[in-house]
């Protein structure tokens, strides 16, 4: 693609929305100063980011400074909508973020996923997204988009499910089974959890490796801001990285893999712990009311995180580890060992590991904001839309 | 940066520049068709390129086409060159490359740098880079800047070699040792290794993981293009990816990190050979000559690193993997292991493994070729100089 004149004015349009989204409300001419654009120049762009419906005026600022008084601009409340859902093992979710960031709609449904056929399970998550455009449409929003968060391997088509061995699907494209009212994109859940660690996060570096677990152990890493997605959209398989090369044999057909020492099911085994619904519940309780047992086996997943870690940091020399999701919720028990381990074994030079503030609530907020990102970084594509 | 006339400016002299470098020699109105903007914006951007010294007009193009004849351009075979050095532990290289890829000068000299002080390793460097600038002088080229790739990890600065095991440097800063007549980057050798893999190698994939070994291991992941260089600049350590958590203590801290089954020292030792001066071409010969004892070790010595990469493979998910430096000349004897070890653990998904072309050769010109590269990207730095 060339380099134009309609393309600086897209990227100019992403600055302004960037600026008044991150330090706004904010005059006109304080945004020129912030991007370092001419006051005229701003002022056409953001005529079209208020015609578009991106951004609003709050009225006249403040009097009592010098010269006119300048109406201040916000980031609008209503105008486009980011959708995100969540296809959990144990749970679908859905929810509407508006532009600033805020969520407006938001539904829950638990009950078994594992083993259903994709149809039944999207013709119920459908229905479920209608209910949260229906409510964020009564408050003036319109759906920009829909984001998808699976736990499996998604194509670097952003629609089809490659694999997903807790549901048990495989290459099921989601985008012949969703509505197709608005732009879809369907993303492994450990992704959308980064993405989300990285936008929500306190203090969260733009170099990590985000490390979650459902049934799986998934990791995603961030580079410089932006997913490392690996060139099938396979990257950040953490959970088959080998601890132990003669260990057990995994499904994966490997053996000695993470998920055989810090997967669920592992953990459950090794507790001698029934399977149930809330596997992390149960374990968070029994360790918590001292089962030496459970605290034994969760102790043994940390110096097995730790082992494969080690690894990880030594190939992708990250700002630091960010452990969310059902990892999350075990993280006091799971942290010591996990820290011993990865320190002795990095001499010194032993990177940060932080827990997630978001725990589960992770990939689904970094789903929708997505959508809410996508509009902020290219302001004309609603513009074209609208 | 806000994005203006002037960013875009240079943007399109690069885009100029990187069309004529790839598919020259070409007329004003095959570049302008290329590139996608006017002939006249084109005329202004290539009239500025000559005035540079990047380009130059080949004359008039053959008669016999069809209207007004075009002069054919084509990158300046004089002008700026990039002057190439590396510093090994048994050896001492600088070459100078000129803007067309091709190596215009190159000296060696070999000899043990490992547990000299830097000082004088640094100024016998010096003198290689002299005398190679001054042969690139007297063709009508000038150094563009200077590349020096080490085989240890470099700060995000690009001077300080912060640790080199195998020369025993350590927090070293090679800016203030050396020459301060033009630009300077320093960089480890793996970095460099990978970038003239992707730069010159035949069908290397733009997503892929570069293993090369001296001593010591390492690798460099590349991705969509571009090194992946860490938060510190430390990413790539292979050699300390835990193979077997409990396996021999490594002076890094760990346990049986790679390097202690497929580094030079434990291949050597495990062959019941001497250390010497050239390891690897002690190695490949006992091998080739059918030595049991040395075979044995390359292929205990593959299949860590089958253990260490399967790892790296699923964090990563390359569209390749290339065994470059030391590694390529023993090949032979290390992929069978390596490739089945890969294969039996990542089930059906097995990642490529290919070998350099470069082999020796990769770091040298990587780093020659990085200084060519940035002029490419970015001509007007050159023009503002000249």
């Amino acid at each position: 693609m060339p380099d134009t004149q309609q393309g600086m004015r897209r990227r100019n349009l992403a600055r302004v929305m960037h600026a008044v989204s991150a330090e706004g409300p904010l005059s006109r001419a304080a945004v020129a100063s912030r991007i370092g654009l001419t006051r005229a120049a701003v002022s056409t762009l953001v005529d079209e980011l208020i015609r578009s419906g991106l951004l609003e005026e709050l009225g006249p600022e403040r009097p009592g400074r010098v010269g006119r008084p300048g109406s201040a601009l916000a980031v609008s409340g209503r105008g486009p909508a980011g959708i995100g859902a969540e296809i959990g093992v144990d749970h679908l979710a859905v929810c509407a973020v508006d532009l600033r960031g805020r969520t407006r709609a938001q539904v829950v449904r638990y009950g078994a996923n594992r083993g259903r056929a994709p149809e039944p399970v999207i013709a119920e998550l459908s229905s479920l997204v209608r209910e949260v455009v229906a409510e964020a449409e009564s408050e003036g929003l319109w759906p920009a988009g829909l984001a998808v968060a699976v736990p499996g391997l998604v194509a670097r088509d952003a629609r089809t499910v490659v694999r997903a061995p807790n549901l048990d699907w495989h290459d099921t494209d989601l985008g012949a089974l969703l509505p197709e009212d608005f732009p879809l994109t369907v993303g492994n859940e450990a992704n959308f959890g980064a993405l989300a660690e990285l936008w929500l996060g306190d203090g969260t570096p733009h170099d990590f490796l985000h490390v979650s677990a459902e049934i799986g152990i998934g990791a995603a890493l961030v580079v410089d801001g932006q997913l490392l997605r690996g060139t099938r959209g396979f990257a950040g398989e953490l959970g088959h990285v080998p601890v132990r090369p003669d260990g057990p044999r995994c499904p994966c057909g490997g053996r000695g893999c993470l998920e055989q020492y810090a997967g669920e099911e592992a953990v459950l085994r090794a507790a001698g712990l029934e399977q149930g619904e809330d596997r992390v519940g149960l374990l968070a309780q029994h360790a918590a009311d001292g089962d030496e047992d459970v605290r034994d086996a969760l102790r043994e997943a940390g110096e097995a995180l730790g082992i494969a870690l080690t690894g990880a940091v030594n190939l992708l020399d990250p700002e630091g580890v960010v452990l969310g999701g059902a990892l999350a919720g075990l993280a006091p028990w799971l942290l010591p060992s996990l820290r011993d381990e990865l320190a002795r074994r990095t001499a010194g030079q032993a990177c940060p590991v932080s827990v997630s503030r978001l725990g589960s609530q992770g990939p689904l907020l970094g789903a929708a904001h997505s959508v809410v990102r996508a509009v902020l970084d290219d302001p004309s594509v609603v513009g074209e839309r609208a």
